[in-house]
């Protein structure tokens, strides 16, 4: 591991199930392609899943959530024999590293970081669970660990990040040289809306489509899809700015003459929705069809997911305890303690 | 260790270096007896230390604290044989225990507890560490990990254990029973005052006798202990009450007789100082003497320590891994984990 030369990545998902076009615009496609320079580390952090929903009926659902992401991965080209797919709670040294940051960053420090009490208002919460004040820290372990140089993140999750880095410098500052600094390397993309236009695509809004969905489902969807609400008949031109089916077009449908026709006949009014959204269909399934393919023949194989996991935990539960006893050597806390 | 009937005592120290008179009667001597009853594990409780003091030479100091505090442990009594002790920071199981009972209480909860900001401004912390805020959690942990029933501590630890109780029930009523709910138990004694009188006896205010302080040492700090401030000449008579040369010689001098006769000729006015801390010093040395000879014995054995923390160890990682394997199958938290 050490001699390798590449740099490495870590980034990852909470275990919410099967993956949407908003996760291949997102971060999906650009995993699959940073994982031919980087050795990457893909975290599934289901542990980040107990700090708002702890209940039992949830932690329930994580094993399936877990397999179909992986599936998703898979299909979505993710190679696991180049990049490592883990479980968070199957990483013990994670606790072990996130207890010691927590005595290195300030409650306050925590405190004003914004995404943390969002996360609880969405999740209804009363009052803030300790654990999920202490995400960041929990996320900066799992950055740490594997020594990580870049984390690819979306704007949300920056202020994460920074406190990673800063416990790093912090970390390194105490104890000597452990950790790199890790640099966000920030997705340049637009997020991507759901089917109704208004909100991100998200599984919880009923808006996505899935990875996996078959064709046909995919052509209901872009059927429900959004368009110009002022375009009430097909012979009002209309706006193709800002406009789901266009957007989804400009990003899946390479068949570049195609969109710019349709594009120049919808803001003239010479195209029905419905021609436009066929058109959507077929190149969103022409798109799909290879993952759906793919994901099928790995379904088929009965111990592929477990075998994969496994792997990878080993792999970096292989990276972990070298971090940890490279920081119990740093901090001078390795003595009366077991091999 | 299932089999075994005798309900679990947890309880502990922060690696403060040699114990003196004020950890014998506050909790050292209760521990001592408590041994022949219950099945005993002593934590020496070193990543506490760090939420306040995480800096490396604090650090540095702490194996020669645990060494000092094993050599203590056993002048006085403590039967490794018997009692387990182990060090904190070799248990990576207490990190993943903590972490999820993390999730299972509230940021408020933690903050109403009184003595986490005494600790952030007895440390003159500018802000308190998030891992501060967690020591309960931590604390809990602890508690927790070996499923103890009963747990010694002092007044000012009663809310801590009181948070372990809490976490105890939320885990067992939303995953299932685990946990026994720890009692507390509470030592019915004083706090010992220093020997200057007006503050309990501490390493920190230079006011203690140790346990291993040799004859001469014991001596001089009788010779310099507060009485009674109004007594200016020996012929003037003294108040016995919450006097510091009494309230030693009443928990140390087993010669009641003696006792008595003190005290009643320093209520006259007949007695001096000198013969009043005289008779002191005999009675400390007479019950120190013991222990510096069993304490000089284990000293002289190059390794004891080292073996003694290592079966102690051991012998808590084996409790700790029944309890996380519980832990995990409680909360379906098992999947794709390395065995």
């Amino acid at each position: 591991m050490e001699a390798n030369a590449r740099r490495r990545i870590l980034t990852g998902d909470r275990p919410t199930g099967r993956l949407h076009l908003g996760h291949w615009v997102g971060s999906l496609s650009a995993r699959v392609r940073l994982q031919s320079e980087y050795d990457c580390f893909f975290i599934i952090a289901d542990l980040h899943a107990l700090t708002t929903r702890p209940e039992k009926d949830a932690i329930g659902e994580i094993p399936g959530h877990i397999r179909e992401m992986v599936l998703d991965y898979l299909a979505a080209g993710i190679d696991p024999e180049r990049s490592t797919i883990f479980v968070q709670s199957a990483v013990p040294e994670t606790s072990e590293l996130a207890l010691i940051l927590g005595m290195l960053v300030t409650l306050p420090r925590l405190e004003r970081i914004p995404s943390i009490k969002d996360m609880a208002e969405a999740a209804h919460l009363e009052a803030l669970p300790f654990g999920l004040v202490g995400y960041p820290v929990l996320q900066a372990a799992d950055i740490l660990l594997p020594r990580a140089d870049l984390v690819p993140v979306g704007k949300d999750n920056v202020p994460h990040v920074e406190v990673a880095r800063e416990l790093a410098r912090r970390f390194n500052y105490l104890y000597g040289d452990v950790f790199p600094e890790p640099d966000v390397l920030m997705a340049d993309v637009p997020t991507l809306p759901g089917i109704y236009g208004q909100q991100k695509m998200s599984k919880s809004l009923d808006n996505a489509i899935f990875l996996s969905d078959p064709a046909d489902v995919v052509r209901q969807r872009v059927m429900q899809m959004y368009t110009d609400p002022n375009r009430v008949r097909a012979d009002i031109p209309g706006t193709v700015e800002g406009n789901p089916v266009f957007i989804y077009h400009d990003l899946f449908n390479p068949d570049v003459d195609e969109v710019e026709d349709l594009k120049a006949r919808y803001r003239a009014g010479r195209v029905g929705d419905v021609e436009v959204k066929r058109k959507l269909a077929a190149a969103l399934n022409a798109f799909l069809e290879p993952m759906r393919e793919r994901r099928a023949r790995f379904a088929a194989m009965p111990h592929l997911v477990d075998e994969i996991l496994h792997e990878g935990n080993r792999r970096v539960r292989d990276v972990a305890r070298v971090t940890m006893a490279r920081v119990r050597d740093a901090m001078g806390l390795n003595y009366f303690r077991e091999a």
